[in-house]
């Protein structure tokens, strides 16, 4: 205990984020696995380690993933969690933990929008999964027999989404046997956004080659930019061509707790199915991520296999609990508890302060960068999540002509400053390229133990680990 | 930490497993979420009652799962891993969890028997995952065309494993676009082991008609008999035919630990992949399971995408351990610790003791029962698991022929006393049929902290509250 609180207090004082010596890590110490046990003493000293080289993902200052921050009362429902050991497959061994799922997945599916909070969902491990249960269920729902006869029984199936959108949907593809080609990416306008147009295009190009569209999945709050598809006008298409609907918010759902930003998804009521991981942005501990379904019933047909010896069709209580077969897995962790405390913990109006907090955060680095010498903007505008994508650029570089030479150069900045960022521990932020765009940083912000200063910190940090570049 | 500290001493005090009061749970206590937050007693009281309502599964007596037992290396590693709340896809943010999971899997290998421990693995959210991954590589391995064209590239599919293996098979043949049709189940013994006759005649059957059989998948430790499967038999007829062996030893994989029990898995060293769940026999905390793939590189060739905004390939470390492409997740918690650390607290040579005493245990279960008045055993002779398998008949049955009333009267046996079980909360244990057999007990032991007392208990208790009926 009094180890894991030291580190959890270290998380929040704003000492290095991380002690990134993988050499010494891999050399000098031994990680090996023996015949024989080891002591107490070793087993605390090997945890004192783990965490002495752990990265600090609750630190205020690492802007590096999506899923930051440490919430005291997530931790402490995940400590519970553990120490009940349970599984989610049946009611009979998890009755609260399934009673609690229900709740809080009916209450997403209101939040969302769907009459009375009507049905389905899972909590899935991780935002990829509930995607590929998304087009698992869309693909069920247009061919059933697929389940019994495979792909070969169906014609060629072909999915939409936007290049800006996650790799999931296509690791979901080849996964499922629909195959990376048939999945069809839309162009984006250059805040990131799917053109509308451009998908009605390459649905009806898709249908003259006499393939079946049988999924769009549009993205609010893309990974790179934080971009929302218009939900609205893709529904519309959606429902002309009669093809079901997914909205991948892993990123962005959590805007929907915030009366300030929740426009941004407008349309997503209308959608067939959405992921959305309060991991994410609303500071929930890993993992948790939601699949939510429209139609009721669907999962359990597409996924049932009604054994036996897990499903008793005889036991004396409401087997309606037993949501076990509906998943893709057999065992399942439970996943549910330290979002359904942490919101009686914080109440709807306190995810909503977080979020209007980070999003008014991310503003704040736009504003002071925008105009800032050796800062470009990836693209214009404020920020409609708490992505902000920048390049800075050093002195050296700012006195070139904007030519392949520069480029060349630029795209070597971002990675050295990481590195040293790093090698410092400083504060930690990611990096990519994207399309023609040499590597740009992405700042994300969804630890609302984040401050102004902490933004103010990270702008410093660039200049100083950048300045000789 | 006192609420759950108190709640550790009361799963092995031999209080009561559950208090299953499922419509006060229901009806009397507020589990709603609301737009205002409540204070910390509140947040209390609800761990308290949620504690109050789980089902004791580290309770000496709960012989309800294969997943059983609260080892408190393992809760304080998951502990651990709570607090440090990252993601398994790079080493940037998990570089020692990517490092421990480095070393265990290659130390899983080893111990399957793969020269120099050498090949590929992944911890997957549960042996359905691992299983469904077995399939997806088996198909890539035959038909690597199958990423990008699906399915409808490559000829019909077939897939063969028992009629006791485990549902997940079909689950993940549904989902992979194969179809559940296209998976063949072969015929058992009467213990339940695959038989290797009927396989070779299946797989011939199919080839016949032009399909491909691409997967064998042997059960080693079936989840209602515990049988395993005759690998070597099976490896050689997968050598013949040019089929992927896999072997799902979900629940079996634990046997390997012990010098005394492993010859049972005899053959697992010719397979291509292996499902092997510590969470399992090695009680180690839910989740934690493994699949283990023999050649080396084929999981990233199948399932990589390569996103160059998570897995930049400019960064100042080796990447080949941003192992996080060859996953189906895009996030992926961290399962590896927990194992890890009980690992070096116990040594191999404390799983061995933990799988030997178990075993140990199911067959004093077996020689108390085998003679007992009132007993019958669904299969002949002494586990070969932990899996004990028998009817409890009532005197009022004991007079009856051996007639399809007695049957029918027998199967109601079974749900009868495991309902008034859970009503007193004494102990659990699963039933089920199958097959032609009629709802039967199947008890099962993982936990080391029970003892023969336990055994003697969980029989007089299924006489007390079923000799009436």
């Amino acid at each position: 205990m009094d180890i894991l609180l030291q580190y959890v207090v270290k998380s929040f004082d704003r000492s290095t984020v991380i002690d990134f010596h993988y050499n010494e890590l891999l050399q000098e110490y031994n990680w090996g696995l023996a015949d024989q046990p080891q002591n107490l003493e070793e087993i605390l000293m090997h945890c004192q380690t783990t965490l002495k080289y752990a990265i600090k993902t609750g630190h205020p200052r690492y802007f590096n993933q999506l899923s930051t921050g440490l919430d005291m009362v997530g931790l402490a429902a995940d400590w519970l969690t553990s120490t009940a050991n349970t599984n989610m497959f049946t009611y009979e061994i998890a009755p609260v933990f399934v009673l609690l799922e229900y709740v809080t997945l009916k209450k997403m599916r209101e939040i969302i929008g769907w009459p009375g909070g009507s049905g389905d969902g899972i909590f899935s491990p991780g935002g990829a999964i509930s995607n590929m249960y998304a087009m698992l269920i869309a693909r069920f729902k247009m061919f059933p027999e697929v389940k019994e006869k495979g792909m070969a029984a169906v014609p060629r199936l072909i999915a939409f989404t936007s290049e800006h959108s996650h790799f999931s949907l296509k690791k979901g593809a080849a996964a499922l046997g629909i195959g990376t080609d048939s999945v069809i990416l839309i162009k984006c306008d250059e805040r990131g956004k799917m053109i509308p147009s451009d998908l009605e295009r390459r649905i009806l190009e898709a249908k003259q080659k006499g393939f079946v569209p049988f999924l769009v999945s549009a993205t609010a709050g893309t990974t790179v930019y934080g971009a929302f598809d218009p939900l609205l006008a893709v529904a519309d298409i959606c429902k002309k061509y009669k093809v079901w609907m997914h909205v991948d918010a892993a990123w962005g759902g959590g805007l929907l707790m915030s009366r300030k930003h929740k426009w941004k998804l407008s349309g997503v009521e209308r959608a067939n199915s959405v992921t959305w991981n309060p991991h994410k942005m609303m500071g929930v501990p890993l993992q948790c991520s939601a699949l939510l379904v429209r139609e009721e019933g669907l999962m359990q047909s597409c996924n049932q296999m009604q054994a036996s010896y897990l499903f008793q069709q005889d036991k004396h209580y409401d087997l309606s609990y037993d949501t076990g077969d509906k998943a893709l897995q057999c065992g399942r962790h439970v996943d549910v508890f330290k979002l359904w405390l942490m919101w009686r913990a914080k109440g709807t109006t306190g995810f909503e302060a977080h979020i209007d907090k980070c999003l008014e955060l991310a503003e704040y680095l736009y504003n002071i960068i925008k105009n800032r010498e050796g800062y470009e903007m990836v693209f214009d505008g404020k920020p409609q999540h708490t992505n902000v994508c920048f390049w800075y650029v050093p002195p050296s570089l700012r006195v070139l002509d904007n030519n392949e030479e520069r480029m060349s150069r630029l795209s070597k900045v971002a990675p050295v400053i990481k590195a040293r960022m790093m090698e410092y521990g400083t504060t930690m932020v990611s990096y990519q390229p994207l399309g023609d765009k040499v590597n740009f940083f992405r700042v994300v912000i969804s630890n609302p133990a984040a401050t102004h200063q902490d933004i103010d910190f990270l702008i410093e940090e660039i200049e100083r680990l950048g300045q000789d570049l």
